[in-house]
């Protein structure tokens, strides 16, 4: 419930870019604050990154792969470009392999804050993004790309979010068929098919993996039967371990959090810019949005794999936490009645004057409660 | 406590810029959330304004006293200017006047984020700026500036800070002093002297207000003897309201939480910007960092009085909390065994495969636990 009737005149604020008002930015911060805690329980340090940082330690190894999404400024104290950052898992990873250095592998660092983004022009997107997330960093086991799904699965269950799913996919699988088998003229074109799921074109351009290929695009879907339907495939050496690296973590999955919805596409590609491994987008029922991302990466030299989840919509997948009851108090109300109201779990509105009736205050204030006779008394 | 051997590189990021590592990390979010909490229960309800804004709209009204100190770029997208925020209270005051002009008055709005200010050139500042604070709009009363001073001193107290002192400053009073009484040649050289505490140089220049300026640099001090002392001063009718608003400040302040530490500097210019009555700086004497600044201002055409508090500088002063102690679990540990772990107030860090001996691994990754025997036994 928003307390205010609202105005609206984006026209105000750049696209892209929003005020959120009370109610909102209330729910948005405990979203977060929830997400934050689990992380924290299950020993994931939170680290907090600055906004900007120097072009070329912002956008150098994997982060190069976000350089045209992201605002660049001029410091003129140093004369240097900086970067407004666009994403905060290659801060993590610089974290991770500079300043923590000696710190013991395997390394669990966690973290939240806002990116911006250039966007795109005409396309109305968020270009300011909430970002909560975990990265693992050391390891490189299915046991380590399980754990980043478990804990984001646990972190989702507790804001109440339902029906989620975590869509598995492990592009090395489809390179691994198509190196050395599709000539390089054709190889562009036949990723450019599979992203489109348009199995004519896979057929017409998947030379001798055509046949392979075709099994690939059917087998998506919920993944134990996926993994059944690739079991099946005569894997070249390279992308047979990529597949069994995925049946492992749903493996793990299965056994940890045997209820967990996952599905599996094989041949996804969509927007996976510094992954090396699996790579994994979360999904809910009650949103059409995406909730978060992940998936294995290298941050420096070490294998790593983290889990980003996005709080903006999350709020809009989650159920909204009912707001905090609000009870209009007379000025002299004395501390002790304060501290119990509070207490109980009352934010407490002051009167700044003497007022007759403070009833007739409290509506006016959108209050639920209001102070009389000793107690809160609702309205 | 810092778990962790840290390298120093600063090189690494812009001056001004950091990372908080796990611990201080940690600490900041407690510290933020906290005092949220305090101005939540207080029925101040959180907007959160976003990071960037068009310059025409950031940098307006009392905006424009900031703009020195702000980052701009360009949007690609609407070719138009767009500022990095150097504060967020005149984006609060925006919220306030446009996006919740139909809210009731009082309104009473909470925030925290972080802010980059361009800084000086060779002086090592920070540069990213985290605020939490609280603005009052509406009223325009001693008891609203009161309001403000005290939840900030309740905020600062369950946070555990000691000493904490707030030092009240009213520019007007000086102001509606010289304003017809010294000429507009002397009036800047007089400011000037009057905010280095130069008696002589405020006696020379001072004309027929230097005795009554020279009273006013030695009423410095804890407000009750600087308000006796400026009580007998024979003011002009502009600055003898300012003066009754400072004492009614005081009055109520007095009246509520009697040992709250005042002082009044009746002196006072520095750094004020946009305020246009009682300015307020919170100091700690376990730190000499300013904990947090505010006053009134105008929010568009309206009254407000608001307090910023740094929790960059809050930490500094504030008590280390202690960290979660942290226990090193197998991996195979019951799902019922996690939760008892984390109901006790752990963090679970798991072992990512089959260990012989746990408690090496443990005393690696700086456990201050680990599983054993059906508990978590102290290492």
């Amino acid at each position: 419930m928003n307390l205010y009737s609202e105005t609206p005149s984006t026209a105000l604020l750049p696209s892209g870019f929003a005020d959120l008002l009370p109610g909102e930015a209330e729910a948005e911060a405990r979203g977060i604050a929830c997400v934050m805690e689990a992380f924290s329980r299950h020993g994931y340090e939170r680290v907090r990154p600055p906004m900007l940082e120097f072009e070329t330690s912002l956008l150098s190894g994997s982060g190069a792969a976000l350089a045209t999404q992201t605002f660049r400024l001029m410091d003129p104290n140093s004369h240097r470009m900086m970067a407004l950052r666009p994403d905060m898992t290659t801060q993590i990873a610089r974290i991770a392999s500079v300043r923590l250095q000696d710190a013991p592998r395997p390394l669990r660092l966690s973290y939240s804050g806002s990116c911006i983004v250039i966007g795109t022009a005409g396309r109305e997107s968020d270009r300011q993004v909430s970002q909560a997330g975990i990265e693992l960093i050391g390891p490189d086991s299915a046991q380590a790309d399980a754990e980043v799904i478990i804990l984001g699965a646990k972190a989702l269950e507790e804001l109440g979010i339902e029906g989620v799913s975590f869509d598995l996919s492990m592009p090395g699988l489809v390179m691994g068929l198509i190196e050395g088998a599709v000539s390089e003229v054709d190889r562009e074109g036949l990723i450019h098919a599979l992203d489109r799921k348009d199995a004519s074109a896979v057929a017409e351009l998947g030379g001798p993996v055509a046949g392979m290929l075709a099994v690939m695009l059917r087998a998506a879907g919920p993944a134990d039967r996926a993994l059944d339907i690739l079991a099946a495939l005569d894997w070249p050496p390279a992308s047979r371990a990529q597949f069994e690296r995925l049946a492992g973590v749903v493996a793990v999955i299965r056994e940890r959090m045997p209820a967990l919805r996952l599905t599996i596409d094989p041949v996804d590609f969509r927007g996976w810019q510094y992954h090396t491994g699996l790579c994994v987008t979360v999904f809910s029922n009650t949103s059409r949005e995406e909730l978060g991302r992940g998936g294995r990466y290298l941050a420096g030299q070490e294998p790593a794999c983290g889990l980003t989840l996005r709080p903006q919509a999350l709020l809009k997948a989650a159920p909204r936490p009912s707001p905090r009851p609000r009870c209009y108090v007379p000025m002299e109300l004395d501390q002790d009645s304060l501290i119990a109201l509070h207490r109980a779990g009352f934010a407490t509105v002051p009167a700044l004057g003497h007022e007759s009736d403070l009833t007739v205050e409290a509506r006016h204030l959108r209050c639920t409660h209001v102070w009389q006779d000793g107690a809160a008394q609702p309205l």
